[in-house]
């Protein structure tokens, strides 16, 4: 038995509020037990200087924590004058993860920026994160079909993330914070609604693994994969159409 | 008639959700009209170099907006590598102001942190920084109360902030972001309780104001520090027992 | 009776030296009591990105303490690598003070510069840096009226500044150093030559302060305003011609 | 047949260059293909303040690409005034996994920093800098033996990394740069000389992957550890000594 | 003739104004010509990480122009974030030049910083930094004897600076800006009373010098020190008996 | 008799290895005793902004020290987030140096980055970063002749710097680390190979030194740089063709 009574392969309560922000393009308020992640979607009709003039988006995500998203409050980043190097591999993860499902030439020139910021931590910050950018960025996508700017959805299937880790002997799905500091190995899989790895880091804290222990742990974030895109699915509502589906003029 | 069918003198609505964050020593969501921020109070058991070994306290703010808290979204500070000018003077602000009625010698040798941080961002986000920060402050000092670690509150009194501006000839309460933006004169007023002046920051922006004018808008600010008190302690509830009381040892 | 001897609602001595630099467009040396400011006006022919185009000008102040200005050295901005907030706040404060008494369209497409650094501190470097810089726009205006790139004066009319504050039960006039780290309410007050206000901040230092003295220390305030505009016109002699006035080409 | 005229699971010709550094306590010029990595390891007779106290040593290293290591100059970062994300990602995962192989209570309360500077870049820079880094910290831990510091060693097994891709439908082991490139998916593998495994990173760029395919590139990569471990062994000669045996004073 | 009617080996005028800043231990206004530039030493009594316990002083100089020193502005280093190579080159410059003539045993574990700030620049502003400075670091060895912190002067012997440059094919002494600007050869010489050299640092600026002309210059700007040291003398009257004379307790 | 057995006017083994990396333009290795740079040249088919449209080439040195070239560890400048004051000196020498032996009207508008990284430091990184990056430079030139892009060499000389210092009162030609340190003047001489000086830095540290001993150190500088470019004319073989002499189209 886990912490929170939860059995070994039980993903934490799932919640997913939508247009959270009046301001952005698309918006998702992403809860995963106590881990809470804002994700927005903002649409800039202007691509990065590498891309000028190629026919192609683009879709780059930023992630910070709130100073006291955590246990012991955090130093700004802003007051440090820089990024830290976790939260820089983290928004790179992101952004690879979001683009792999996204047919950039569909989009068009234009970037859409995921800005995913961490309200409250318990574990899975970035998993969450991934799960919830994906949702703003749908919404994002039906609003520029909506106004007409797109015709055809440049989303190519779903797509969420989970971690798994190994506590001891045992293996666990969706790690609270508790048990991620406790764990000798931490697996993050970022995977779409096919079934398909978009990434997967497995990592030894001063540890190491076995195959036989990756694919168990695989199989595990599976499982949890498949909860959120239920959830994701259920959320997104009628916008889960644009979803890898080809979009008839409305 | 104003843009929201508001009076001159009305304010918009004021919602205070407390206990927002489970880390924090006090936490608070306000919300005024579209304008939403949250605040979190960090006791720290140390104080700054300058104030060591003077029994002394200090309170400490820090502020900042999430990229889309703006109609347009707004480069990450921390991706900047600076905070800007803006930012700087809006925390100092929120700083100066939680400190007035705070006797810090009675904190004791600790630091409150108080992190405001814009969700979204419609006008005023300054004036609610306080407004919120100061309950985050107060549920806090009930933790060190109830934990033992103070006997006495620190508090001296009740503290609000709220913005007035005029606007072509019309003077108006509680700027939204449009009326701000087309605003000759802005007047940000912190005000204690007692009907004490904190801060009063009267700004011609490429114009100027009268003396009359001036008290007018402050009369105006009066009657909007007065609702945000009044909402404050109804939120507050048994915590505002420690806004300017003398706590005997429950 | 003060530290130097002085009343209540007496000011220090006020020096204006004017063309002190042989590079800049307007220079002048301020002096208000022990505290010593150089002030330039630099004239560029271009304005910010935000106003390209608009057939609109722009005026920016900078600000800064050379390191010695202070009774302990403080440390160089350029050597920490940033300026501090308080830097940063006066600069804007002095941006936008200039601001309000320049006709921005009449300017032209072109930016001045107002670059204010303290050679001397003695208390109020920021409302000198004011004052002073009001005289070295002048300076710089007379020059491109001279030289036929501006045929009409963009200054509406003249502008100074001075603090106020309250030590003990004492509302003073211009505080030195020594009484303004005393002093529990600070105000600095911007006014124009017809009297009215372009910016009041009245700031509590752990402190709270009624209307009544608010209004006490306005008044203290304008009768230094207007010695202060007294200095800036019998320093300028016929540049003085350039404020508010309609030129005819000479 | 590859560009080089390997085989799929051909590795490049692999030159490592022991003590190529007079003062460093450990030096290894590794070659795979034409990437070359100076790695160098540093001892230090101190702790991060997080491990004071803690009878606890700790691993730190670094990493950079010389400007002029890629096919186009790439600025320098110290001009630039900050690690590029890339670098900060590169860095950590090198740290991560030797720290895996190392009894970090054995080490003592000292660091060991591990510089990894690419001299001149073909694909694969962060992996060769794992093997070679890894040689240059037993050589350190050689020295630390030899000169009485250390009786036993701290070093639990060999360790070392290599690249897998997909390229088209291909799967090819260790990667130059033109592969590198054109890869639909890119695995990083970290394994030690019993087989476990410290570190997966399986990314897809704009492209996702089945477990299947994972499997099969796991399986070409433990390929390519076995040979890089083995060019390990016979570099260190009687150093290898130290990789995972108990040391008998000599 | 050159431009302002010098002969090749004339110096400008030469004013030294002490005694200009009432917080500062030592300071002075030096102007070669057209060049402004204030100097100031701050006693600090303590020494760098360095330094500590080993009964030795020391001596850092920092240099800067203001803005609008230059006949272009120049932007704030404060504002870009860092100093420039120049700055940085200038101020190492200065400080080990002061160094020189110093015992630093016999200055006991203090700092003196030596602040010098371009008020103007018209050439030879590095050059008369170092002359300013050892008069601003006169004045504050002065008043550490008067109080009896010391008993006995550090100051080994007066020192100055001067440049001396070739333009065209005449070799002229202490360089204005535009002949500065047009020289093809540029020394700058750092020299004792006792015509001992400290620094002589001869840069061709895309062009070469012969031995021969290094030497005519170096006779060049002798010249200019002992004019410089004359007037450094004339200016310190009594405080100049601290350089380099055994002073008894008086 | 030296540390290292030479006498006062030998010179340390000189080694120039060419082609080391297979990207760049021109690259070198060179080794004074061990001390070893590794210099690149880079070509760049643009100018800086100040010299767009001017039909005018440039040249950028950039310096570094790999963290372990030294014997204790060194803090990477990228880290820290600024270079050094003393890289910066030391680059802008280089610059300076190179520039001074290339007519740039003849290079074109074009820029040759020279990058210099110091693999192992033993004294002499500066004077042997110039005398390795000429070479650098001087292979760059050769390719851009044999592909057609320059018909005629832009370089006016050959060139190369030494150090020399007076230790006790020994004077000594091209100092090791061990005698740099010790030395009370260290004097850096970049001359070309008609025997023109470009450079002289004589530096007295916490010393000062006579003309005669400044001569009598240079007559020992033109001796080392007598063999340097010995070597160099050795090492470049049929390259050193563009020194200096018209090509024809070959």
């Amino acid at each position: 038995m886990r912490l929170d009574q939860r059995a070994q392969s039980d993903m934490r309560k799932i919640q997913l509020e939508t247009d959270v922000n009046k301001h952005a393009e698309g918006s998702v308020l992403i809860s995963v037990g106590d881990t809470r992640v804002l994700c927005t979607a903002t649409v800039e009709e202007k691509v990065p200087p590498f891309l000028r003039g190629k026919r192609h988006g683009w879709i780059n995500a930023e992630y910070a924590m709130l100073p006291r998203a955590t246990a012991q409050r955090t130093g700004r980043e802003a007051v440090r004058g820089k990024q830290t190097g976790r939260t820089m591999e983290i928004q790179r993860l992101i952004s690879r993860a979001l683009r792999s499902v996204v047919n950039l030439e569909k989009l068009g020139e234009r970037t859409v920026w995921i800005d995913c910021d961490v309200l409250q931590a318990d574990g899975g910050t970035r998993t969450a994160a991934i799960t919830g950018g994906f949702l703003a960025l749908v919404l994002a996508v039906d609003g520029l079909i909506q106004s007409g700017k797109l015709t055809d959805t440049p989303i190519k299937e779903g797509i969420a993330a989970v971690s798994v880790g190994k506590v001891g002997t045992e293996l666990l799905l969706d790690l609270c914070y508790e048990e991620d500091a406790a764990a000798d190995v931490d697996l993050n899989l970022v995977m779409t609604s096919s079934g398909k790895i978009v990434e997967l880091q497995a990592t030894g804290e001063e540890a190491t693994f076995s195959r036989k222990e990756m694919l168990d742990m695989l199989e595990l974030g599976e499982k949890g994969i498949e909860e959120l895109l239920h959830a994701a699915e259920q959320s997104l509502g009628a916008s889960w159409w644009y979803v890898g589906e080809e979009v008839e003029h409305k």
